[in-house]
C-alpha cells in the first residue's frame, strides 16, 4: 500500500543533468527527462504500443523515439509521429504524464491525482543550495518495505547499538539521551539530545575528541521524506553554534518489497575543503549501507511479507514516533482509497 | 495456454545425431532420442516412479536405463525390465510417448492428441538440406512469453528502429516500405517490400553497398513455427534472382514465461566459402540475441504477467499480422479445450 | 507439513562448541547457544521487537543482546534489559524458548508442545563418542523436501545404481540382494543383506578388493533422523566381525522446499588414522553431495510443489520401507493436528 498523493523524489538534480532518469516508482514505470528548455518532464516508462523501456530509446530535446518500433513523444506525451505505413497516429496512445518540480537539488514527481499537486508544497532540503555547506550524496537500494526505513529514522535510539563504531557511540542511550515526540500537522517530529557525550568516531575529521551535546532532530515528511537537522555543540554551550550536519533521507517504494533510498548529508564546516568530501561520503556509507541496510534487509526476511502489527511487535516507549508516522500513514492511505 | 495439438521443434537433427536431446516443452520434460535403428523416439523425459531425470540415466540402442533406480524402458515407452527384488515390473510404470518426425533438418514433436499428428504436416524447411543454400544454426533461450516473439517476427517494421546498425537500417520504413497482410489457411503471413534502399551494415559481406529491393515474407504456420523468405534484389530486377536469406525461426514454449527460440539462416551465395558461416553466423546472433532478445524480455518485465490485449496496448495498423495471429491462435486453443 | 513434536538436531555439539548457532528449522528462526555454565540453550532466532536476527547480536555469558536496539534477554528467554528511555521492559518480550539436549555428539532441539519433550528419548548416536570408532562429520544443504531424503535413505535399491562407482557396485541388486522391512513402534526398518558381492571402490582403502556379504540396515526415526548399521563381512563369516561404518543420517526441514542434511560417518578400522579421515570425508561427500543431492533435487524439481502420492507414481516391492514411512509421517502429522 502506497500514498499517491505526495511527493516522491526521482532523484536529484545533478543526476538529471547527466541525462534522462528512468526508475520503478511504486510499481510503475517512471521517466524523467530534460526538455529542450532544459525544463524537467516526468511521463510513464513504457511504450503504450509495446510497453517497451522508453529510456533504451532516444530522448532528445523535445522528444522521446520508443526503441522498439520508434513511435515519437512530446514531452507532454502526446504521440506525435508513426513513421511506418501511412503514418497515422495510433488511438489512446499517449504517455501519462506526471507533475515534476526541482527544487533545492532534488528532482520531485507527484504519481497521484494530479490536481493536489499544486496546493502540496515540497520538502526543504535548501542546505543542498545553500553556500554555506558542503554537500554529499548517496544512493541505495534496499530489499525492504518502505515503512522499515522509517522505522529506523524516526528512532535514533538504534544508533547507540548499530552504529556503535561510525556515527555514534554507546554513550547515546539511557539517562544521556533525551526524546521528544511531536505531530505538527503531517509532519511527524522525533527529537533527541543526548547531553555531554563523547564525539563519535565517525565524525571525528569534522569535530575531534572533545565531549558535546549532541541534537539529533528527525522530521517526517509524508510519504516518505524524512529531514534530520544533526548538530553538534559545545556541552552546555548554544544550539545555534558548532558541527551542523543536516541530512536528507528521500525513500520511495520501488515495490512492496524494495525502496530507493537517497540521501544527502551536508556540513557546515571545512566546507571548501574537498578532500573531506570522500571522507564524509564513506562515513555515511558505511553508517547507511553497511550497518542499516543490512539490518532492515534482514528485518524484512525475518518478517517475511507479514505486516509489522500483524506480527504483534513488543513495544518500546521509544517506538512512539515510529508509530505514530505508521498510524498516519494508514490513515491517508486509507482517506485516498488505498493503491 | 499453449496449442498442444501441433508440431514443436525439439531441436536440430545435427543436435540429436550428438546425443539425446531433454527439453521442458509446453512445460512437460520430454526427452528425444534415436534408437537402435536410427530412428528418433520421444517420450517423457522423467521416471513415473520416483519422477527422475532420464536423461541423466543410460540410453543405449533401444533402452533408456534410469539413473535412479535403475527401471529399464524400450523405444516404445514400456517399462521392461525392474533390477531389484524380484523382478517384477511395476503397474502403470510406462512413459508417455509422442510422435515425433525428423524432416528437412528439424526434429519435430507432436504433444497433443496423438491421433491427430499424422493429418498434420509439419513446416516445409527444405532450405535447410538443400545444397544451394549454405545454413548457420543458433539457439536461444527468451524469458519471455512466446507470443511476444511472435509479435516481433511478424512486425518487420521493428527492424528499422531496432536493427538499424545490423540486419537493417533507418531507411526500411515509412514510404520505402509496402506491407500485405494475407491469411490463407491457418497460415499468417505478413510480406515486407522495402523498395530501393541501402543495404544493411550486417549484410554487407554478401551484398556489398549497393542499393537495393528488400523483400521479407515472414508466415507463421501455428503453434509457433515462423518461415521467412528473404531477398535482397538489384533495384527494379527480378525477384527471384539476387541474395537469398531463407531463415527459420521456430518457437516453443518452454512454460508461460520462456520461450525456446530455435532458428537458422541460409544464404545462396558464397556457399562454399566456410569462413563466412561465423560472420553469418554472428550477424544473427547480434540482431536476435543482442537486440531482439533484451526488448522482448523488458517488454515483458514491464507487463508483468499480464495478457498483451488486458493491457489495452495502442494498435499500428502495422500490427495487423500480429493481431490477427493472436487471434487465430487464441481460436486453435480455445477449441481444442485449453491446456 | 512437518511434525513438530520431535526432536531435530540443530547441529553438531562441536559446531556449538565453536560458537552459537542460527538455523531456521521448520520454517521458523532458532538459536542455539551455549550459556555461562556451558549448557546448550535454544531460543527464538529473532527480537520480538523489529525482529531482528538475534545471532549478529552479542552472545556473552548467559545474555544474547539484539543487535538492532540492545534489548537484552536471558538464557532463559526473558528481556531483562532495555538501554532506552527510562528503562522500562517492554510488554510481551520475552523469547520462546525450546527444550534443548546435547546428546553424543548432537545438539537436539524439540521445537513442539514442550510437555512432551521429556517423554520422548533421543536418537542413540553412539559411535560418534565411542572410543572404538572414528567419525568424519558432513552437512549439506538440500533443495528438497526432507520426505524426498527419507525415500532416498530408507530405500537402498538406488545405490548400486546412482552410487555404482563410489560406495556401492552394479552387483548390489537382483538376486544379491535381500531385504526386509519392519516397523517397531515408530521406527521403520529397512534392512538389507548384499550377499557375497565386489566391495564397492569407495571402501576399498578400508576392505581392499576381496568379495564380501554387506549389511546395510537402514532405521528412521521419526520425524527424520535416520541411522544406517553399516557392515562389511567376510562371506559366510560372522556379522559381528569385520568392517562396520554406523553412518547418521539426520534431517532437518528448513521451510517446505529446503533441508538441512546433517551426516556423520563412523568407522571401526584405521582409526588411529587420521589422514583416512579425508580419505572416507571425501567418500561420504562425493556419494552424499555429488550423487545423491543433485539426483534429489532434479526429482524435486521435476515434481514442483506436488506432493509424491498426487503424483501417483508407479510403486515398486522395494518402496514398501519408503511408503509405510510416509504414511506414518502423514498420521502422525495429522495427529498433531498438522502444522
Amino acid at each position: 500500500m502506497f500514498l499517491k498523493n505526495g511527493w516522491y523524489c526521482a532523484g536529484w538534480m545533478h543526476e538529471l543533468d547527466a541525462g534522462p532518469i528512468a526508475r520503478r516508482m511504486l510499481d510503475m514505470p517512471v521517466l524523467v527527462f530534460r526538455a529542450a528548455d532544459g525544463a524537467a518532464a516526468a511521463v510513464q516508462g513504457n511504450c503504450p504500443h509495446r510497453f517497451a523501456p522508453l529510456h533504451r530509446g532516444t530522448i532528445a530535446g523535445d522528444t522521446i523515439t520508443c526503441p522498439y518500433h520508434g513511435l515519437v513523444f512530446d514531452r507532454g506525451g502526446r504521440c506525435i509521429h508513426n513513421p511506418h505505413g501511412d503514418g497515422e497516429l495510433p488511438k489512446n496512445a499517449d504517455l501519462r504524464t506526471y507533475p515534476v518540480i526541482e527544487s533545492q537539488g532534488v528532482v520531485w514527481v507527484w504519481l497521484g491525482d494530479p490536481a493536489l499537486a499544486a496546493e502540496t508544497p515540497v520538502v526543504d532540503t535548501g542546505f543542498v543550495v545553500d553556500p554555506a555547506y558542503a554537500t554529499v550524496f548517496g544512493y541505495l537500494s534496499v530489499e525492504a518495505h518502505y515503512q522499515l526505513i522509517i522505522d529506523n529514522l524516526l528512532d535514533l535510539t538504534h544508533p547507540a547499538i548499530l552504529h556503535a563504531n561510525s556515527i555514534s557511540s554507546p554513550e547515546y542511550m539511557g539517562e544521556k539521551m533525551h526524546h521528544r515526540f511531536r505531530q505538527e500537522g503531517q509532519v511527524v517530529h522525533s527529537d533527541y539530545l543526548f547531553k555531554d557525550v563523547a564525539a563519535s568516531p565517525g565524525l571525528a575529521p569534522l569535530w575531534g575528541d572533545r565531549r558535546t551535546d549532541v541534537r539529533a532532530m528527525m522530521a517526517l515528511y509524508p510519504p516518505s521524506s524524512l529531514m534530520l537537522d544533526f548538530r553538534m555543540n559545545e556541552v552546555d554551550g548554544p544550539d545555534d553554534e558548532g558541527l551542523f550536519l543536516p541530512t536528507a533521507h528521500l525513500l520511495v517504494p520501488e515495490n512492496e518489497r524494495r525502496t530507493h533510498y537517497f540521501y544527502a548529508m551536508g556540513r557546515n564546516a571545512a566546507i571548501d575543503n574537498r578532500g573531506l568530501d570522500a571522507i564524509i561520503a564513506d562515513v555515511a556509507r558505511k553508517a547507511f549501507a553497511e550497518e542499516d541496510e543490512p539490518m532492515i534487509r534482514e528485518c524484512q526476511e525475518m518478517m517475511g511479507t507479514h505486516d509489522l502489527f500483524a506480527l504483534k511487535p513488543a513495544m518500546l516507549k521509544t517506538d512512539v514516533a515510529a508509530v505514530r508516522a505508521r498510524l498516519l500513514l494508514d490513515r491517508l492511505i486509507a482517506e485516498e482509497g488505498g493503491r
